[in-house]
């Protein structure tokens, strides 16, 4: 199988290190087809919305969904740079998406933001893990976690800069 | 405080009966003030659209967040048919939203898809609670579950009819 793939993480990477420019969190996600084609590809751009629910990864499934014209992805592969919350793990459910791919574990932002508070970049997290909502969701979708794992961790220092 | 109010839960139900002349799932979600004012209310509407997250509780969400102009409704409770599932859970967190108000439980749905199976409206469940979601979420928001609960329940067949 073509996924998980280290390049399309890094492409993640680079979108995520965008980020910082524009003073978002530095997080990035992309989707892609089962050959490895991108669909589609976003930093995260949360400080700046009205939207709570504008994390990257929901923002790239809907695009996704709305470029495929269908509800479904089976086909498709959710990639980002930091574990995704219950809201994104269980969007790309909902999609009933082929596998999510992620970089950085939850206790890696945990463990930043007890390092480096801000007002801003709280880095909140909702303290259950991606696998776990996977294994009680229908259909239990491939998960491929800690792909380029010190990378990604090494992003977190761009929202800073 | 005025929440948990079951004249809201009233309206949900109200509008989520017209779902099913929709051929839609007979769900229905408002957001409302601390007063009780309803500041945005809306049927189910998936199964007519390419979007996986357009569950009515993530479109009331979004839509209330674009009118007050904030990512954080701190003042607004949901109101929701059906327990939320980890997606609309998380998605009121990161909005730091005062409750969620829900009437049928998961299970109620679960038993309902069991008796009355359908290609089409299927009733998938991801089985993470919302008090489990809410226990490990920051801000621990207030839950009211089971609020008309009867009255939700009976409004599964909707979707039948």
């Amino acid at each position: 199988m073509f996924h998980p793939n280290e390049e399309l993480m890094k492409k993640c990477i680079e979108i995520a290190k965008s980020s910082h420019e524009k003073n978002q969190y530095a997080l990035g996600a992309l989707i892609a087809d089962e050959r490895g084609n991108i669909i589609t590809i976003k930093s995260s751009n949360l400080i700046s919305s009205y939207d709570p629910t504008a994390h990257p990864e929901i923002v790239v499934i809907r695009k996704a969904a709305e470029m495929l014209k269908s509800r479904y992805l089976p086909s498709c592969y959710l990639y980002t740079t930091l574990e995704p919350c219950p809201m994104c793990t269980s969007a790309a459910i909902w999609a009933k998406m082929g596998g999510i791919v992620f970089g950085a574990y939850q206790e890696d932002a945990i463990e930043f933001s007890k390092n480096n508070p801000s007002d801003i970049f709280t880095w909140r997290q909702i303290k259950v893990h991606a696998n776990e909502i996977i294994a009680n969701g229908s259909p239990v979708i491939n998960l491929f976690p800690g792909v380029l794992r010190d990378e990604c961790i090494n992003l977190f220092q761009h929202t800073l800069d």
